[in-house]
């Protein structure tokens, strides 16, 4: 059955309404609004519920929305009901930072293993986990069954890396490494650079 | 004189091609096009061309662009040509990651001081930094004139944070807490929070 195609930046504000939705069930809140929404995250509540409408009926006229309710089917739209497995790659500050955060619990996502080619990173341990050999890389993940990495290496490294990723299986790459990757059409690739939001926020100053 | 108003989506693509003609130059390139600037961004040659007009004239018909020139125009643009202190809040491992963060150099922007409430972690040092007593982020930020900041600690103590950042002088925040800030018009906010990109493509898989 063919899909309806969504925009991908409608795509993008789900995981934000989630975000919301989990927060306000954390305050034991069950009824919300898209005004309260709306409110909260600094988008119209227009906005939230043209953008919820392209997945379906999720609230009724005057009664809003059950938040557990269509925090679940967020989470089954964007497969995040269940939990997916990250290759994080680059054992540095920010690949360590990302390996302990905490910030994955209840939002489908874990770190699963974590790779350096630095012999003496190789085999210490970062939280839970053991730093891999990098020459492990694509036989683990491939084992694993590895679609979603993490690239945190030097940026003259990451487009090696990324087609190692791709080549064990990965399809979707959050890239922390300040450049941009060449990816093929059915690989999805996410940057993470500090400088470029705020960048976008000193024009302002 | 009162400017055009540019769409902060437009404003929010200049890091990016300016992140590219910085790597360019460092490649020893000194002439582009918005077709092979395109090529390398995933972004159409008329997109950026559309983007880049909204500023002034960049480049010839036929002779493409000067990268080193356009550089300077976009780090004019984006206030980037000269170097913005920022006031790091948490010194937790995405803090400190931060902190140490190599990337920074030549973008325009510095980290000038961290802080943190955790008397284990006040007076130690992060990189170059001694990690500053929190009680002392709003007459040190004032007293440095800083405007930029970027929020690494827990989501519940992220808007008291902002706040006090905001009543310090900050007009730029980039938070790292899974959490949406509440701020006046006058203030920007920007957020990191890798689980937000990684929901944006699971939704693919």
């Amino acid at each position: 059955m063919p899909e309806k195609v969504i925009p991908d930046i409608v795509v993008g504000r789900l995981p934000i309404y989630l975000r919301a939705l989990q927060r306000m069930l954390a305050e034991n809140r069950h009824v919300t609004s898209s005004q309260e929404l709306g409110e909260r995250l600094g988008i119209s509540a227009a906005q939230i519920r043209k953008d919820l409408s392209q997945f379906g009926e999720f609230g009724k006229q005057g009664t809003g929305y059950s938040i557990d309710y269509l925090a679940d089917q967020i989470r089954q739209i964007l497969n995040v009901d269940k939990v997916w497995d990250i290759a994080v790659v680059g054992a540095g500050d920010i690949g360590s930072a990302v390996a302990r955060y905490q910030g994955f619990a209840n939002r489908g996502l874990q770190v699963a293993m974590i790779f350096d080619n630095d012999p003496g990173k190789i085999g210490t341990k970062i939280g839970p986990f053991t730093v891999q050999d990098i020459a492990e890389l694509e036989p683990s993940i491939k084992q694993a069954g590895i679609k979603v990495a993490m690239i945190a290496t030097p940026s003259e490294h990451a487009q090696e890396v990324a087609e190692q990723l791709i080549s064990a299986g990965v399809q979707a790459i959050l890239n922390y490494a300040p450049i941009n990757l060449a990816v093929g059409e059915h690989v999805r690739v996410q940057y993470i650079d500090p400088v470029i939001h705020l960048q976008r926020m000193t024009y302002y100053l």
